[in-house]
């Protein structure tokens, strides 16, 4: 018979439940990296951690990470607490409290309970002050200068926030990769694909990569009723065009996976009667195919240098954050997913891309890296009606514990 | 020899930068209707119009009207103290002061003191609450119902702000045509064409119409790299196609003088990595041919149809505001007005249609009305950087206070 462990679903759901009180808002939860409420929760989960009998680590950047008291190499495992400025109550929170479920589970059970487990919430992943900040610091993968610059969009510093949380003397925390058998992260998929396909678990082969730029519009700020077309240097017009371009042009080279969103436009001042002077928006696409990333990046960079010579709107572009490329997830993790999956819910999953970053992402090309998702009712995240289904919360969180448990078996 | 009035440039000068102070942000003025910055800059106003011997009233929606205590058929003038979320100082100002300075200065020269010349600070002409409030009110041209669901872009009510300024139990001001020979405004051109034409003195001959839109667009949050593009709801994007398709049909059937703006856009929740679920725009267009108003707002309504019938965003269409019709100025004044720039700058004027409203086009169909405008360096208007030249200014007011003898002697 192959390995089984049993986790307890009251527990794991009594703790995603006190979670989600941390910035409860309607059914979503508002819990940005370093506000009020992120920090509270933070000082749950080391509660939570401690009680496990975990070493509790906070770093410099406000990551939270327990270590096993267990010898031997020991398996990662982690997502994080924050959240988007409107977020779902599981985007994130569903991996976190997995892992704590399954450090629990495992150190209760007398076959498992000698098998060595560390759990963490990554700091920042949303990007409030700069994307997957957490799992970056804690593999090296992050620029003192980046950290520095850092700031969210009402022109906060990360550098402020930090010594605002008493974390300034703090030492930051690093990986030590000779400890670690690999990297596994739970996540609600974020998508439609299990939903469409009636499956409940998704066994990630790649996540995609992303890139994001900012481009800022300077014109000039006039009058609406006096300034006649011709002499206009109208920044939100230009936007408009060049923002209706490159979706045109988008749509003609995509691949089948491909997705580009513009997820923030500003004008200013934003008056009906005024011609805006200054705009800016936010680009993003994603692929696993870092060739297809580089043409889209090429036709952007393309589509405004045209922009520019057109005239007469100044056009800057600046990539957002640095970009982050396809990660591939390791087979042989997925093997033990697949067959955690085969015993607690045969034929019930199915092999996917995930379209989402994550953290795992992070430690790809540094450790043997797996995720494990659950469906999203309706495919919808990155919003307050984010959820998924009761028992499939239980479910995920029993075939990711077998599947830690036999990780770790095979390889001690 | 032609009357010729002289005004006091000094004083004038003094009284448009002391009321420049309230609010004052830079070189600009941020000093929006009923804000704290706006009532102060009401009782400044009040003082000086005391100090001319004027009877002074406020009424329940804020004007500022000071009435001539000489009897027989009166002269109206006036214009606006309030500004645009970011405002230039003499926008509106301007005319105010004139109206402020022809008074003063009539009353003292002994061929002048015996005319009557009433002048006002009418409220909330650029909009915050509801454009052209103070005339339209004066004027009987605005319903209560108007007036109680009018509210600033964070919601807060017109009733609350008259309430908040202790202005509830004041009578409104209606105006008595019977009182008066013609109203008079002057105001910076807020356009370069006197630049341009290097001219100082600017005979208005028309006011352009003005209508005014809020779409609304109505899509499905959701996470940027999980939703494929063919299952998504983006209402940012269905803005953007919208607003760039809405500007080339503009482009293929506007006339010479006819102007378009989409001066805000907004997408909600705003983040690089999630599809905007709700997205608005204002679009505006102004011309002196309602006729091509009619064209204008027809193309936009097919145009906003065939969005709503291609789906899949929901498209919302409202007029935002009443809209406001072209306004022809009264030829005899005008008259006046060319035989007073004569006198003190021969050939130095054009006649021009405005492309801004004013105040004065809520007058135009109750009393003969004319406008009087002084060049705006560069064009720049609606921005902190907005300004006219020392010696425009003199010149304008002298014109204008010439012109405003010459009326009231005809006249009486």
């Amino acid at each position: 018979m192959d390995l089984m462990v049993k986790i307890k679903p009251e527990r794991l759901l009594a703790d995603l439940h006190e979670l989600r009180k941390f910035g409860a808002c309607g059914k979503g939860v508002v819990r940005t990296a370093f506000s009020q409420v992120d920090l509270d929760s933070r000082q749950w989960l080391i509660g939570k951690m401690t009680e496990v009998g975990l070493h509790v680590q906070v770093d410099v950047i406000g990551n939270v990470i327990g270590y096993s008291r267990n010898s031997g190499q020991a398996l990662l495992m982690g997502s994080h607490t924050d959240t988007q400025p409107e977020g779902g109550w599981l985007d994130g929170s569903l991996g976190v409290i997995y892992a704590l479920e399954v450090a629990r589970t495992l150190l209760e059970l007398p076959n498992t309970q000698y098998l060595a487990v560390d759990i963490a919430s990554w700091m920042d992943e949303e990007g409030t002050f700069c994307g997957l900040l957490g799992s970056r610091s804690f593999c090296g993968k992050i620029s003192p200068k980046v950290i520095a610059n850092a700031k969210d969009r009402s022109g906060l510093t990360l550098t402020e926030v930090i010594h605002a949380a008493g974390l300034n003397e703090v030492p930051v925390a690093r990986i030590d990769p000779g400890r670690y058998v690999a990297y596994l992260e739970a996540h609600i998929e974020q998508g439609a694909r299990l939903v469409s396909a009636k499956k409940r678990i998704g066994v990630v082969t790649a996540i995609v990569g992303i890139r994001s730029f900012k481009l800022v519009f300077t014109g000039e700020q006039n009058h609406a009723g006096t300034t006649p077309m011709q002499l206009r240097k109208d920044a939100g017009m230009a936007l408009i065009r060049l923002a209706n371009d490159i979706d045109a042009t988008y749509g003609k080279i995509s691949g089948d996976t491909t997705v580009w969103t513009i997820g923030h436009v500003k004008f200013e001042p934003g008056s009906h009667s005024i011609v805006p002077g200054h705009a800016e928006m936010m680009l993003q696409f994603r692929d696993p195919d870092s060739q297809l990333l580089d043409r889209f990046e090429a036709v952007l960079y393309d589509l405004v240098a045209t922009g520019k010579k057109t005239g007469p709107v100044e056009i800057t572009i600046e990539p957002l954050g640095a970009p982050i490329p396809p990660a591939f997830m390791d087979d042989g993790l997925q093997e033990h997913i697949v067959r955690a999956a085969e015993t607690h819910a045969p034929g019930d999953w199915i092999r996917m891309p995930s379209g989402a970053g994550h953290d795992a992402m992070v430690f790809a090309d540094i450790l043997p890296t797996a995720m494990l998702f659950v469906p999203s009712i309706g495919g919808i995240s990155h919003s307050f009606a984010e959820d998924t289904k009761e028992e499939d919360i239980v479910l995920g969180c029993q075939v990711f514990a077998t599947a830690a448990a036999s990780i770790l078996k095979a390889h001690i």
